[in-house]
């Protein structure tokens, strides 16, 4: 069994933003060697998602639209109670949860194994600093 | 590593649809001749998901409305920008999301390892034509 | 390829709850053997969830409520028609949908290969009774 690990690092200059990043996940799968196996492409941040979608503007304002309106943001400690810790970014951590923390996709004849539009993103909720995401291969 | 690849095909009548596709994943597992790994069976398409839970029309019901209720279909570009491009789905790449684009199961003694409710079903959120769904099998 | 394959049973006492089940699952690392690989966490139930973030009491105060308003509890077969089966946990099966079935977690050099706040949470939505959640890792 093959196997690669990496880290991408961002740093998101706003509170919020997605970057896609299929490319660099398509480079470290030719890295590895692997023909065939699975990678995951995990947020390692409780703030942050990994998540397939497609990289179409008017869709991406969409998500932030409709995101604020299922977990607004809110800084008080009043409306979410992580924020009595210090924090504001309780709305953050859920928005994580819906859209999700790591996809696997399938590698076959050394490429991810993709429908017409999948891509791959970084979803950031609450920016402004250095993050990461882990990526780590497995096959043969 | 033994591997699997096999593409299922849908064309669901409607807009949204459920369909439970457990034998058909249940049939590639035995296929592949794995004892222990793991199968990944995800959409291959951006507005469609595939996720486990319960199959009982009453809850599926439910979820098609409750679906509606956090991401309502709505064609015009006023509410969604992505339908400012022509499409009328940004809805479906919602619902999407929140069902989720994947899962992961474990195959045990060349089985799908499962409780006793678990059951894997294709989401349609965007049909009317012809979309697929990825089962990539790997394991010894 | 090494594999291992462990359930974990809970039994909360309340409808609802959050166990924080990471040191479980580095044990079962540690057990396996495994030094490269995966592993996967998920709920066997349908009215359960797997997911990470972070251990903080007033996040998980907040989760409760936040999925109470996307999701709310309704016994009544009028609101979700998965309750004229009988039953009364329609709710549970879309706060799970939200909260996720399952993680995929990378395994590097023996360890769960985390940043620095991710923590495994069983969350429970039908609870007091008995229910499981697998553990299966892969890899070398």
């Amino acid at each position: 069994m093959k196997h690669l690990r990496k880290e991408l690092w961002f740093n998101i200059p706003g509170r919020r933003g997605f970057v896609n990043i299929t490319g660099e996940v398509e480079d470290l799968i030719q890295q590895s060697g692997v023909m065939n196996g699975l990678v995951l492409v995990n947020a390692m941040h409780i703030t942050a998602s990994v998540f397939i979608n497609d990289d179409e503007g008017g869709l991406l304002h969409d998500y932030e639209e409709w995101l604020e309106k299922l977990a607004p943001f809110n800084a008080s400690g009043d409306v979410y109670h992580h924020n009595r810790t210090g924090e504001d970014n309780a709305d953050a951590h859920m928005k994580r949860q819906i859209m999700g923390r790591e996809v696997v996709v399938a590698i076959t004849d050394g490429r991810l194994d993709f429908g017409p539009w999948e891509q791959i993103f970084y979803g950031e909720f609450d920016g402004k600093r250095r993050k990461r995401v882990l990526v780590k291969i497995i096959g043969e």
